[in-house]
């Protein structure tokens, strides 16, 4: 394990790692005495794509680990087409690393990469946070054909990370301006940067996601095995994946706290990005075994 | 406006004020140099109903102000039976207290009249918690008659505040244990006690939830006019007002943040009465026009 780290995701340099099967690329922010917070990235997002207005708070007293799975940006290897074999690729990482206990940050994507890795080996993660998420068996999760997200994805204009201040937040001017100072800050990193991920990424991401829709026998029984404390955290005009999800998850996980963000969607961490960061940190920072902090 | 005051629920003394059409009871907890906050009651509630261990740590740096309404404890009048009436006592009594802006912390019944409060004088409401409670419109509010609830209610063996164990906490263990602590909070005020509710306040108050099931032409129109930074907060297994109405507030209010706590119900505030108020102070110190803290 190497010991280079940065006070900021803007200059953090990327690492590599020899896992079992892969070779994963990851980034290490700040440092501090409190168990290390391992981070989980959306739908075809890489490295680059943690906004340090979150990040750089959050490492002001832990290590922040950001992490590419297999196949995303220059992690080696092959995009699994499942959250199961994501959280595997999480796992081998973190043994890679001799991290035994770790908290854990999921966005969207990633905070059903969380949720899998809870369930595989509970030892792994002490605490989690899953952002604009969903539970196996959830509703609407990232159909990226409707028309609400299609009129953007399908847009020429929208060059780079302008797609991301459409599809990230609310059509309002308080949320859109709070996503172009979200694009702003992304653009703050201009050196090794990650390779962007290309259709194919997307497509086994997105058949993971159609795989994660299908419910288990009991809808939504998975989740009374997660004992974890959980903060879940939505805005309530999320469009890629709509709030009530995360209302599912507050309502099944049995040890979580549901935190829910006005005039704002899928980014509600990034326009908050303020609030998120003292919400996450007071949530991490407690010794209760409850989650309500 | 008297001077009387105490550090403590358990032993503020009961003051009464003449407004222009009753006289109203009402307690003084603490102080401070933060705006007062003034505290709404739930159905039958009086102000022996008031948990300490939420009221206490809320007064350490702000005056609180506990009140009855018309009808209600000592207060002289007629219990309305719609929210709107009690909406005009609630002003009509920070009137006579010289008050014109406060914050609010409504409970069940008390979150209708707060609602109510900010849409009929917004320059009084300052900021807002509604606990527990419904918008206009909302879904299954407070209907007794229910089976989950009637089997308490018509249960000769629970005595005193023991049904509120029952109706307020979530029927597992360790919510059931702590409605156990809360109802032994709340017998450690033993003088100058109110006067219990008896069946005309309850059918009064019964009546105007049925009125405030009635939607507008615009189901929830009314919640886009009420831009006060607001926290609604509630126990996803809440029997008697369920969470779905919390959740319908949160996505309507232009300006509001929902706390969700897990394994309780109701009284989900005074369950997790530590990381309640630690959350509502954060919020009301909180210098921003967003809700968001």
């Amino acid at each position: 394990m190497s010991t280079t780290t940065s006070n900021s995701s803007r200059t953090a340099p990327t690492e590599y790692l020899k896992g079992p099967d892969e070779t994963y690329a990851y980034r290490r922010v700040g440092g501090g005495i409190r168990r290390p917070l391992i981070c989980l990235q959306h739908f075809t997002g890489t490295l680059d794509n943690w906004d340090p207005a979150v990040i750089d708070p959050l490492a002001s007293d832990r290590e922040v680990i950001l992490f590419d799975s297999a196949g995303v940006g220059r992690s080696t290897g092959q995009v699994p087409t499942t959250v199961a074999g994501m959280a595997r690729h999480a796992l081998d990482f973190l043994d890679a690393l001799c991290l035994v206990s770790c908290d854990v940050l999921g966005f969207s994507l990633g905070g059903m990469v969380a949720q899998q890795m809870a369930l595989d080996r509970p030892s792994t993660v002490h605490r989690m946070i899953l952002a604009a998420s969903a539970p196996r068996g959830g509703e609407d999760i990232m159909h990226l054909e409707k028309p609400g997200l299609a009129r953007y994805l399908g847009d020429p204009t929208l060059k780079g990370y302008a797609v991301l201040q459409k599809l990230f937040f609310a059509p309002t001017p308080s949320s859109q301006a709070a996503g172009g100072k979200f694009v702003e800050r992304l653009g703050e990193r201009t050196e090794d940067l990650d390779t962007p991920s290309g259709p194919a990424v997307a497509a086994a991401q997105i058949a993971a996601f159609r795989e994660w829709e299908q419910s288990t026998a009991t809808r939504f029984g998975d989740l009374k095995d997660i004992e974890q404390p959980t903060l879940v955290v939505n805005g309530v005009h999320d469009e890629m994946i709509p709030i009530a999800n995360s209302y599912r998850l507050v309502e099944n996980l049995p040890n979580a706290v549901l935190l829910a963000y006005p005039d704002s969607g899928h980014g509600s961490l990034f326009q908050y990005h303020e609030s998120f960061t003292r919400q996450v940190s007071a949530f991490l920072s407690s010794n209760s075994p409850l989650a309500p902090y």
